[in-house]
């Protein structure tokens, strides 16, 4: 019965029918509050297909841990927001902005306690192999937080230092999340290695992505104002690129159009394009992002499991990678 | 020869050991400044001596859960400081003023990462229930923590609020550490609930005596500023139970006294302990710690083990309690 519905409704109706307290209401009404603003739900998902791919019956029990990694990730939007002073989230108020920061704080703190009290839900034989993996993946996204941070406040970062970035704070929790699905259905850990590569590479891949689409993405599709990054001067894989390989000449128009008010927005816009242009950007990130979505799907391929059932994963990785399928 | 030594030389041996990565520095270095400064390390203690109170052998099994203890208590001391707008803590600058508030929320973070990491580390039998009371009392805690932040903006705070709200913010701990030994050291549920009571009990009664010590105290050995907390309108037990019972006439003064800046300090603290003594406000709340005390006194009586293994515990309660042994 499991198989006929889908993970996402699954996902769904387990996690509706977990209550939280109405008091304290400061504490709680933020947590609800996060987790009603519609996100993608991708992680909660990648759990219930990391274990649908080693055994279906199984996923069931992988639901708690499906709802760790959403409340996680939840946890972990809430406290960025107050670090990066973001006003919106999802097109809605962040909490600290819609309360205080410090119940962005305090509910945050509380959710990622939530989801330790999912994962203490899990099955027990697979409970310490499931907290030592979640442990090692949460501190690395703290670690990523804290080093996207310090590179606002350097101007030296180089490609390879972006990558380690993006891997630690946003890739390593797709890899976790696939990867505790593979526990649950007690994956061989050669198996489940390869899952965490997949998810981590594809991750990293798909953040590539989004810098290239800021720049050259349809502006017909892409839902964000093309161009964003560059207005807001975003270090992003191509900034960073471009920064590392710039001429002296060309540095001084990159400076000025860094820090000048002049400019304005389109011109910006089409003069750092032309600058990417000159020094090969798009075609570096592009290859780049290229090499890790062929890792991604070369440790998939090399999960020795029959090929049909690998079909799920493949086309999700097709859907965020625009490929076609 | 895990006897011999005390509790805290082997704690501290073991909590030495473990080793913080040095980078991002901004992450981990606020971690080693908040555990270097010398707290009074009773959580970790009251871990260690639940343990032993059952099984001596088992005391070097509850290390990483005296740990994780620790660790939990320092990550909530980074976060209220924050909450709390505090500048020092044990004499120091707090992580928020000597870093900053988002070095303060992610070092928290990690921090409290930290403290499961150790946790996994707990025997396998015994991993599922520590991690299930460690979550609940967690839960707890952040809960206190709203409380008090509520009670600040609320006139109408009973004292049987108040209690409930200082149980949760510092005294399940005391149970949870407690009763986190006691679980590695296999003593039964019934003997467990009572250890947890000892220390839940213990922790209300420390608090109210906190209260009384800073109007009441001997300014020779009291350490703070007596008459501290009626300078800062603090709401302790005594100022909430005399807002309970003042009457409209008394309420006048009261409101004078709270709210002028023209009584000078000795003046405004003598004037509100002549408002405590027409109310009978010392008595009741010498009373209320002396209820909670005994109760403590008798959980740790009834538990059913020989008299002679509860010593420690006792000689500790004493001496939070000021009691003559």
């Amino acid at each position: 019965m499991f198989q006929q519905l889908s993970h996402a409704k699954v996902f769904q109706a387990y996690a509706e029918k977990i209550e939280f307290p109405t008091t304290p209401e400061n504490l709680y009404d933020p947590i609800r509050y996060i987790l009603s603003l519609s996100g993608k739900r991708i992680r909660p998902l990648l759990v219930l297909m990391g274990s649908t791919l080693f055994d279906e019956e199984k996923a069931a029990l992988a639901l708690p841990a499906s709802t760790a990694i959403e409340y996680f990730h939840n946890f972990s939007l809430i406290h960025d927001d107050i670090m990066d002073k973001a006003p919106l989230r999802r097109g809605q108020p962040t909490v600290h902005q819609k309360w205080n920061d410090s119940v962005g704080i305090l509910s945050g703190d509380a959710l990622l306690v939530k989801a330790y009290e999912e994962l203490a839900k899990c099955p027990a034989q697979q409970l310490g192999a499931l907290l030592r993996l979640f442990n090692k993946t949460a501190l690395e996204v703290c670690e990523g937080q804290q080093y996207d941070m310090d590179f606002e406040l350097r101007n030296d970062v180089t490609a390879d230092e972006y990558i380690d970035m993006i891997r630690l704070k946003t890739s390593v929790l797709l890899g976790c999340a696939l990867q505790m699905g593979a526990i649950v259905a007690e994956a061989d850990e050669a198996a489940q290695q390869l899952l965490y590569a997949f998810g981590m590479n594809l991750g990293i891949a798909f953040q590539l992505q989004d810098d290239l689409l800021d720049v050259y993405g349809d502006p017909e599709t892409f839902g964000k104002q093309v161009g964003g990054d560059i207005i807001s001067n975003k270090k992003t894989i191509l900034f960073i690129k471009l920064k590392e390989l710039v001429s002296t000449a060309d540095a001084k128009e990159l400076d000025y159009l860094l820090n000048s008010d002049i400019a304005s927005e389109p011109t910006k816009v089409t003069k750092m394009k032309a600058l990417y242009a000159r020094y090969g950007i798009e075609d570096f990130a592009v290859a780049l992002k290229e090499k890790y979505t062929a890792t991604a799907y070369e440790k998939l391929e090399a999960i020795d499991v029959d090929e049909s059932r690998k079909k799920t994963l493949f086309t999700l990785a097709d859907a965020l990678m625009h490929r076609v399928q």
